[in-house]
């Protein structure tokens, strides 16, 4: 995502609601874009994409539904960012595929500074929650905003710490979804003093399988992620591993072995974070940190026909299988320029038929 | 040091004499060693040496208190073991330089098994003395014997919790000198159940300036050292800096940073020490471990002429400083073989006219 023109209100309904089309992931949003230019073009194409890739029964949300996400986020004050926003955080746009959009309620400016996230367990020690509250404060004075995702623990802690300088909250639901409810003072308060965000419609209820994607955001608004106390199976260190991924910095605060809440960041200092006991490792690290992976520059669609071929489009799904397959690969296979393979495989994902991932794989 | 004929019984006293005698420490020891070949015609030159080195009033230990060394260790039960004898443990024999001599208690062929240290702080956490006694277990259950320096605190754990499977307590006095008081009946029980082992004479009492060669031992009859709780100034990372320096693998018990005794091995972990939680540590360390370091194979005397001329010696002492140089950059420097200098600078060592170090270095 550039720099372009500032994107028109209707392109920006066009894009809220084509991500909230069923089978509109981050991936065929992206690619979607890349191929069509405009969510309104994207839009005005999908119902005949859908059909030449063999889907049926498939249909755009309706407009009165995007109407009414609209008004209940102007009812409660939120802000909408769309990818291609001039206020969309630069380091979550260079995730790949980076999030269609944002709801925010408070400071949407503080993503614009440096972000660093701290994170971890729920039934957190009380010695890492004052870690936590420590090193946000910390962090804070010395101008990091502290991102994390108002769970009970380490979480509200870092945000506790945080409070006064700077902190972005992270959520699972919709931005006005206050959960858990011993969080409500502290959510009022980044209300006012901080930033909420949410890739969820506004009054969406947190379901289980919103919170990777919430842990997606909260390390893709961040240039690290500091992991404070988390068991091995756990939400947090899904967190950082989704960090390394978006090639950002891992941290871990190191523990005893006696407490099982250490496992996570001992196993983490184990596959090489930076240990982490306070702000001057921070610093350190990102004094030497390597630059954040850039977007892929290249639309593979620049070079596409405007129409694929029925054939064409059967000859690629014929050829995937449940395991990820790169997309050149298909390409070589078929003697088909990248583009048209491309543009088959967006078409059979439409219906159904294929499902796009990140790094250019597909699957059936 | 590689396996010979067994030493004769002079000579073995006369390598404790050697040992003993002022100016002599390990460096020069070994040196003397590779130019003579043997301890008895080492003693034979040294009244000689010392002279042409330019020194005066320096003299061999009298006969008398080495015979009452060996009395007293005899009336204990403590054994000698000289560098060159069979039982002295390979590890510490490929030490640069080589401790000349230990003393022990108890059954000395535990050294000959594959040993690894546990040290710490000797003001330990309830939980730090638990992890070391715990991890010692481990550790002997699996075939290690244990090492450590039977302080107070991490150190009396370790002991402890590998008192049933073989453990090794190295002294900074002789091998008859309890301390402290509170580890009388742990010193008892390694006695009678592991080994006891110190580089000093039977009858010393423990000096600050014992407890460094104490260190040296630890980590050079152990493959690894783990540092289980530690400040930054402390013994314990002062072994472990020393392990490295021996090619020994350094192991480290991760912390909470809100406890200052987390603050060593914290530390280590950022140097790049293993992180240590239990056993699979070590093992999976071990598995892919580096080979110890080889002790030198070549004797720098190898042709070194019989006599020295004494101009030479003077011309070598003249470009000696406070800082160490290299034995073989004074050679360039001279023009003269490298076993001439270096037989110079033993001479002028004796003398007390240059300081022998470790790796062929020598300073003023």
């Amino acid at each position: 995502m550039t720099a372009g023109p500032p994107l028109s209100q209707a392109e920006r309904i066009a894009r809220l609601r084509l991500a909230r089309t069923d089978r509109i992931g981050p991936v065929t949003f992206q690619q979607l874009l890349d191929r069509f230019g405009t969510a309104l073009r994207a839009l005005d194409a999908l119902p005949d994409l859908i059909r030449k890739g063999g889907g049926h029964g498939h249909t755009l949300p309706p407009e009165g539904q995007i109407e009414a996400e609209l008004e209940a986020g102007e009812r409660i004050g939120a802000r909408l960012i769309v990818l291609g926003d001039a206020a969309y955080p630069a380091p979550l746009a260079a995730v790949d595929p980076p999030p269609p959009l944002l709801w925010t309620i408070g400071d949407a400016d503080l993503m614009a500074r440096p972000c660093i996230a701290v994170v971890g367990a729920r039934i957190a020690s009380a010695g890492g929650q004052r870690i936590a509250r420590g090193l946000s404060q910390q962090l804070g004075e010395a101008g990091h905003v502290v991102v994390s995702g108002l769970a009970r623990g380490i979480d509200a802690a870092a945000h506790a710490g945080a409070l006064p300088t700077g902190t972005v909250a992270v959520l699972g639901g919709g931005v006005d979804d206050v959960y858990p409810p011993d969080n409500a003072d502290l959510y009022r308060q980044i209300a006012e003093q901080g930033c909420i965000v949410s890739e969820s419609p506004v009054g969406a209820r947190a379901q289980a399988k919103d919170f990777p994607r919430r842990n997606r955001i909260i390390s893709g608004l961040s240039r690290g992620v500091i992991v404070v106390e988390a068991e091995l199976r756990s939400g947090s260190l899904i967190t950082a591993r989704l960090a390394g991924e978006q090639g950002r910095e891992v941290f871990a605060v190191p523990g005893s072995p006696l407490d099982p809440r250490s496992k996570g960041p001992n196993e983490l200092l184990r596959q090489g974070a930076v240990l982490c006991e306070g702000l001057e490792d921070v610093e350190r690290a990102f004094n030497t940190l390597r630059t954040l992976r850039e977007p892929a520059a290249d639309n593979p669609f620049n070079h596409a026909p405007d129409d694929i071929d029925q054939a064409l489009i059967d000859q690629v799904a014929a050829l995937l299988s449940p395991t990820p397959t790169p997309r050149d690969e298909l390409a070589r296979a078929l003697g088909q320029p990248i583009g048209v393979v491309a543009a088959a495989l967006l078409e059979l994902s439409l219906a159904g038929r294929a499902t796009l991932l990140p790094g250019g794989l597909v699957s059936l």
